[in-house]
């Protein structure tokens, strides 16, 4: 452990992503100053709202740094430490590099993991119990489901569709999930229990008509993952009052503003006196605990499953993401970067 | 009054309302049967709403009837009356025909006058204090504004508008609105006291620029009347937190799908986690009582002023209609169609 694989923001991407975004370089691990901790990488989340903090606008999340390491929440073991709080061997969070190890000065931003919580694949620390798990469940919350309301939510295999869709179960909701495989469709049914599901690929320029098929009586709530045609539909499809959930549009995020097909159907938010609520996890933090005494409970008891979609290596997270950004994963994207301890 | 006038909706419009949608008629007048009541209409009240109702497709209000009279908020005198409930020459509100005189089986649906709101303009009823100004009062609640917000309202000097920035005035908001004239954005600024205003079509392709430049901090409350290029220009320039009101979106009500360019940046509403909400006042009935214990002693004090646009005659209300919706009036449009008492 003398040098650190790294992989660097090299290009700004116009458009979708490519290989040339990234660069990969071979940095000597530094000297740990006091209170600094070294982690080594286990398993590296990637999430769409990374594509985000690679334009140059404003997102809500600060942007990357050219000619700097990405960086991604990551699961690791502390390998160094000269802090008191981080004892070697530790299992720790961070928003880390993409890289095997990352130098975190004063231990500033790690999270140990919750005890309440062994028994929990590690990988889940970063889907179900993380920041996508606890984005499902802050944003249902907005949409107040109440038992017997239809729910929709697009890109339902993925990192927080998933939960959306067990969520709403457990709150006695009719769930129906759109997703862009034939086995994902499956899984959404015969997995994850879901009343319905469609694959948007195939419906074709009708998504309307796969959505109205799944959802006879018409939406309560719409979960939004994926913003675009889908967002379309769901309008047309909304019953009065509904309640949509703005999370993410990752059809909208590698297109610039001319090349977006736009919303045309915006009336029926005034017509069918539509609420959307737009939302990010982050601001919501101090909801944690109360989202851990709800999910830990129902993982530990099977209520609440999880896929996971493992890239096996650092060398193949660029190859990974960018097939995330176009549905390529089956459940939420880790890398694996190390060896569980 | 032997005989009726009667405006009847002749032909379904495709794209703009034409005098073609209208025809003329003369009928006799019925007779009255037990507690029947017959209206005579003073002033009619001409909203955007009612080009929903021109259209086959399912608005929240019921369609008009091809073939039979238009319908519009009417205010008017009893002409003869067959119910105690209405004495002859008493003032009542009603859902009536585009007509001289409407016939009102057992009188349901005719609201008398608030005796509260004597000494206010007649008009007035049909305007600041009927429909148009419970949904800005109703309609601005949705936002939750506070002391130092900044508030857009588009369709400024229109019917619900002009109350919308009063409010927002009233709450400490600084008040930003659009119109179409220069004249009409004079009016905003020198008679209803906004803080700046910006007219729409001069500002051609860059409407952002000139929101910007009236909102240099950005907006916390969008209340739209507009939808379309206006609500894009908005989101653009909306803050973190933003609050839409979406009352209307007149920009859209004569355009096909395919016609209309759609709202090609609601990533911001996911980003800026931005609240929308869409309502249509007639679910809020049970608001009447404290609407109007704000907004009537707000009237009488002339804290809040209300501009009316006449039009002469019940002959001239097809041509008021489409210049209405070409934002051709300034003020609340109403049509004059018999004499007060």
């Amino acid at each position: 452990m003398t040098t650190n694989r790294q992989i660097i923001f090299k290009s700004r991407p116009e458009g979708w992503v490519t290989p040339d975004t990234f660069g990969a370089r071979e940095v000597p691990l530094p000297g740990l100053g006091e209170r600094d901790v070294l982690v080594r990488a286990i398993y590296m989340s990637l999430d769409p709202y990374m594509r985000g903090r690679m334009d140059a606008a404003k997102s809500y999340a600060a942007g990357f740094q050219l000619g700097e390491p990405l960086q991604a929440r990551v699961i690791g073991a502390v390998a160094a430490s000269r802090n008191s709080d981080y004892a070697e061997g530790a299992l720790v969070f961070g928003t880390l590099d993409w890289a095997d190890y990352t130098l975190v000065p004063g231990g500033k931003g790690l999270r140990a993991i919750d005890p309440a919580a062994a028994g929990v694949p590690l990988t889940w620390h970063l889907g179900a119990l993380g920041m996508p798990g606890m984005t499902a469940w802050v944003g249902l919350g907005f949409a107040e489901p109440t038992h017997g309301d239809t729910l929709f939510v697009s890109a339902a295999s993925g990192a927080v569709g998933q939960i959306v869709g067990q969520i709403g179960r457990l709150r006695g909701c009719r769930v129906v999930g759109s997703a862009g495989t034939d086995a994902k469709v499956d899984f959404l049914k015969n997995d994850l229990g879901f009343d319905a599901a469609f694959n948007y690929r195939t419906a074709g320029p009708d998504i309307l008509s796969a959505l109205q098929a799944a959802a006879p009586g018409g939406l309560d709530i719409y979960f939004d993952n994926v913003g675009g045609a889908v967002l379309e539909a769901a309008l047309d499809a909304a019953n009065r009052f509904a309640r949509f959930v703005e999370c993410g549009m990752i059809s909208q995020y590698n297109l610039t503003r001319d090349e977006t097909p736009g919303i045309r159907n915006m009336t029926h938010v005034v017509r069918k006196a539509i609420r959307m609520q737009g939302f990010i996890v982050s601001d919501h933090a101090d909801r944690r605990a109360d989202f851990e005494a709800e999910m830990i409970p129902w993982l530990k008891a099977g209520k609440v499953k999880y896929r996971v979609d493992v890239a096996e290596g650092l060398e193949n997270a660029p190859t990974a993401f960018i097939a995330m950004l176009k549905g390529g994963n089956f459940g939420k994207q880790v890398v694996r970067i190390g060896r569980e301890p």
